[in-house]
């Protein structure tokens, strides 16, 4: 086996040229194996062998850099740099992460996770080289649908600037995680299906001499602006913005790569290489199904059926149908995503109202402030988009929906702690980001049918509102319990004396584990389903203050900023005995791992929980006493 | 005067051809004369007056819509639609806005402020209008300098695809607030200074139809990617992405702009029409000076020269300062700015050190992570942006620099309320979106010696750190105070007993008022400066909690994630008695005007917090005595 002779990076030039398509084959069957079983990102790493393997052949890591855009592609990195044992572990909890660590590895120079960030990183990496008086070679590796970030774009205007090498690997398997889109998108199919360009380069600078102004045109067009690469170079977009290109190049091939790669070393400028690659590549089911393949569960090796198929469905499904009522009701509704028709679930709608469908591409922020666009021309639009992604849009929340009073829905999905993706993609921050705006209205529905009245509620409301639900199966207890959504105001599950559980959304479920193992010892407990995390429930939390020693609210997300700290404020406003605890999650990024135990780590699982809340309760019994023997003596 | 007969919208239309010249000239006399007296955004509006005439001059307002990207250069518009008289009070308290604002009329479709964002939003009134089957014309007026937010990029790559008419112009001045940067910049100056394009498509086109292969020649080229366009049509940046390119037409000339846009409304697509303008025209010094001149205090109109020079330096001032000392100290130091090498007060660093200075366009998101890369590269970068522009890289702070712990420093300038630019521009979220980031710390000096401090101590700290600062004079009292910064350590100025102010920043000048408020009332009064907004003093809040009866946080920054949220969080852990008040901004955007006048208004002025403190403070009093009396009873 030609994998076991690489124990570490650069072990991979000991593999003889003629076994380069051999060792391509173990590394798609290592890949293949693995994955199916621990499941992970299979489609852009099958697509990425080669295009790895020429990288690994050419530079002398750790001292040379890759960046890895979004970073799901670095697994024949991972197993070229010493990383093969990791794979038994990989994405669960404490085992190798699923993206590029820093931590990880000295192969891996910046960590990913997110579209679009390779190129500004690159770029700094070579600044900080050439400052530094140092030596290596930085290439950031991006993916077409990562091309369509805007920061990309802007990292590429400033790029155009260098007079030093920098060298950017365009992997375009005309695939994002879904379909890509865009003129952009457009452009790279023009020059991966156009045919003969030496040809026409051959024949047109032939007629041109041969004519009797011709050699004269010739020489005042390159003066001018040097038009004729336009006529006969692909990637012209490029090199208008002042990087030079190289290719189009088979991804597949490692000798053409390692060619290609050696050409752009001798750049002194930015350049980029436009590799052609294949998502999936090697595996039938995936390179039939990409989008399918993107991100996966374990699966069966044979049919590529997953390995344990889904049995409840998750909130994705619940609000994928209820997208589709809504776009049957009112032809106002409009629905976008950020390149995540599959993953958001809004493929039905797409099928059905295909006109009132739009995918952006990977650009949350455009994808933002074009909703703000269509809610100002009398559309009804609802974004849906995962909480970690929602961040890149902070800003237009803020400055193109809310100052403006827009109706623009947000359904924030992934919301909370999403798993084996890890800290990049931890939907942990939302309440605390959306909460800091004016006028942003905040729901969390408890169960999937609440999730489905939110939404209706937030399109009826015609003011800027988000709903933010979690991955995972949508919850389907409390059935019995359905009062119609009213704005700001929450709903009483159980009320008894005590302790008043508070919880938020996803919550709620843990809420219901953690009330019963309360009673079960012996303590009376509320429990409130806060519905709004904006704006809070004020009556509810005055009169449960009023009738309860402690007041615990319940949140899967930071403490910073979110609901805690809300209900917080307005508890302190009334000055009662009822003491407080806040259930949320630390000052922290969450690593990678199953949710369960995610949960337990940062203590927001129901075990953990229902000590806090013991605890706290007989503090807030003993303090009481306490305190006003101690205020009597004052 | 020919502006009379301009009491409304489309009134324009009544003014004679062979008086456009005589309209412009009034106009700019017009807005001279008032922008003198108010101060504004001189030199984009005097760039724009024929530009504005010409759309006027070709549309049907309001029903037809023209979004202003940054919205600072609608003057013009705002004056041919019924808004004359409200220049007397342009950006004053209760006056008209310097931006676009759909409360202020019918023909503002969309608000906007921040950069970039108007071809996103004009695509979504562009799809509104044809979902819901109207007629009209949409158009977006966007800057070369807004062309380099990559959110502009994302907008185009999705216009690209349309079917139906969209006008984006493109108001090339060479110029954003400053220089412009990078490939597309020069892409555009190649275009604006290159001769012959007409020609050279002749001759070419001739030269090809007159040899033997050339005609074949000319259509496989058209067949294979319409090549030819690229050899003789500028613009093909935009065409490569599927836009239609018009131009270049000058921008100054109204006929000549009213006959493309009658082209361009002709195009099933999208279509750009690239105007070249002069920023500042028709003003000599704003022509000379157009950086000065982009947003201006009160001048001279004869000299150009401030109408009430500035006494005392800002805090801009002090960190332009500072930057040259750190830069000349230590090598590593990098400065990055978005933009802004003046506003920032970079400048003079980047006349020293130029090769570390870095001005990457309007590009927050990118600023972020090519600081990050520059750290995780070895180098000590700081950003420096104003608070709410760096609210675009939210997701750039917390994915690529706090999660990797990466030595980044940024410099917040005009964090706090702006004054005059309104709510797009107040710098007020920073401390809550910045809070949530785990990892984060965040400074706030008093003065502006500390803020000299407290940027060494950032750079030298090796982690993520935001030093936040106001617009406006640097405070220079308390000069007597000037311990070391220690890692998440206040600093206790006055220790009496009764009432502590722990103010975060700019508030400490304030609290300093309010203090002798107190004490002249007979309080006694405890102050100290925060310094540290993340982490908090925790065991300085507690020795405070201990020995004071009313703790009184003041910062100058929204509720909601917020300093004081994170010490009453704090505070309620203590379980004392000490009582808290938290002084902020409340939950709402906070229009332009005065910035004392806006203090009082949003209620964290001297007098204001004086009044709600001795309330605080009786109730206080008045609640531990009957709680105690209330718990002891039961």
């Amino acid at each position: 086996m030609l994998l076991e002779k690489i124990a570490k990076e650069n072990d991979i030039k000991k593999i003889k040229k003629e076994d380069y398509t051999a060792l391509a084959e173990e590394i798609r069957q290592f890949l293949i194996e693995k994955i199916s079983v621990t499941g992970g990102h299979l489609g852009s790493n099958l697509g990425a062998v080669e295009l790895t393997m020429a990288l690994h052949l050419s530079l002398d890591l750790p001292n040379d850099k890759i960046i890895w855009d979004v970073g799901h592609q670095a697994y024949t990195h991972k197993l070229l740099t010493g990383r093969r044992e990791g794979f038994a572990m990989l994405r669960k909890y404490g085992g190798m992460s699923g993206f590029p660590k820093r931590k990880e590895s000295e192969c891996d120079c910046f960590d990913t996770g997110h579209s679009s960030t390779s190129i500004s990183a690159g770029l700094g990496l070579v600044k900080a080289r050439d400052l530094l008086g140092e030596q290596r070679t930085i290439i950031s590796v991006i993916g077409d649908g990562s091309l369509t970030g805007g920061m990309a774009y802007e990292a590429l205007n400033n790029a155009a600037q260098l007079k030093t090498n920098f060298i950017i690997i365009l992997n375009d398997n005309n695939m994002s995680i879904s379909e890509n889109v865009g003129g952009v998108s457009k452009y790279l199919n023009n020059i991966r299906t156009a045919n003969g360009y030496l040809d026409l380069k051959e024949g047109v600078y032939n007629a041109l001499q041969n004519v009797p102004r011709g050699e004269r045109i010739v020489k005042s067009i390159r003066r001018a602006k040097s038009s004729v690469k336009h006529l006969v170079i692909p990637g012209m977009f490029f090199e208008d913005m002042g990087v030079t290109y190289l290719g189009p190049v088979d991804g597949h091939n490692v000798e053409a790569m390692m060619k290609v790669i050696r050409e752009a070393k001798r750049c002194k400028n930015a350049v980029l290489i436009h590799a052609i690659t294949e998502k999936g590549k090697g595996f039938a089911p995936a390179e039939r199904h990409p989008a399918r393949f993107h991100g996966t569960e374990p699966f069966d090796v044979e049919t590529g059926l997953p390995a344990n198929p889904k049995t409840a469905p998750n909130y994705t499904d619940v609000f994928s149908t209820v997208m589709t009522k809504l776009g049957a009701r009112d032809e106002k509704v409009a629905a976008i995503t950020a390149a995540m028709p599959d993953g958001t679930g809004l493929k039905r709608f797409r099928n059905l109202y295909p006109e009132r469908f739009f995918d952006v591409g990977i650009a949350e922020q455009h994808a933002v402030t074009f909703a703000a666009g269509l809610a100002a021309g009398g559309m009804k639009p609802i974004v849906a988009v995962y909480s970690s992604f929602l961040q890149r849009a902070y800003d237009q929340i803020l400055h193109d929906v809310c100052i403006q009073n827009l109706p623009v829905v947000f359904a924030v999905d992934r919301a909370g702690l999403v798993g084996s993706d890890g800290e990049t993609h931890q939907g942990i921050f939302d309440l605390s980001y959306l909460s800091s705006i004016p006028g942003m209205h905040i729901l969390a529905p408890k169960n999937k049918w609440e999730l489905s009245d939110m939404l209706k509620f937030a399109l009826a409301l015609e003011r800027p509102a988000a709903v933010r639900y979690p991955r995972g199966s949508a919850y389907d207890g409390l059935k019995e319990f359905r009062s119609p959504i009213e704005l700001g105001k929450s709903e009483i599950l159980y009320e008894e004396e005590d302790i008043v559980l508070v919880a938020a959304g996803s919550m709620v479920k843990t809420a219901v584990a953690v009330r019963k193992g309360l009673k079960d010892m012996g303590y009376a407990c509320s429990l409130i389903n806060a519905r709004f995390v904006k704006p809070i429930d004020e009556e509810m939390i005055r009169e449960m203050a009023q009738s309860h020693k402690l007041l615990v609210t319940m949140e899967e997300n930071v403490a910073s900023g979110g609901f805690g700290e809300k209900v917080r404020e307005y508890m302190d406003s009334l000055h009662g005995t009822c003491r407080m605890l806040a259930v949320a999650i630390p000052d922290e990024y969450v690593e990678h791992g199953n949710v369960a135990l995610l949960y337990q780590e940062v203590g927001i699982d129901a075990d953990t929980v229902l000590k806090r809340i013991v605890t706290a309760y007989a503090s807030a019994c003993a303090d009481t006493g306490a305190r006003t023997g101690e205020g009597a003596g004052r």
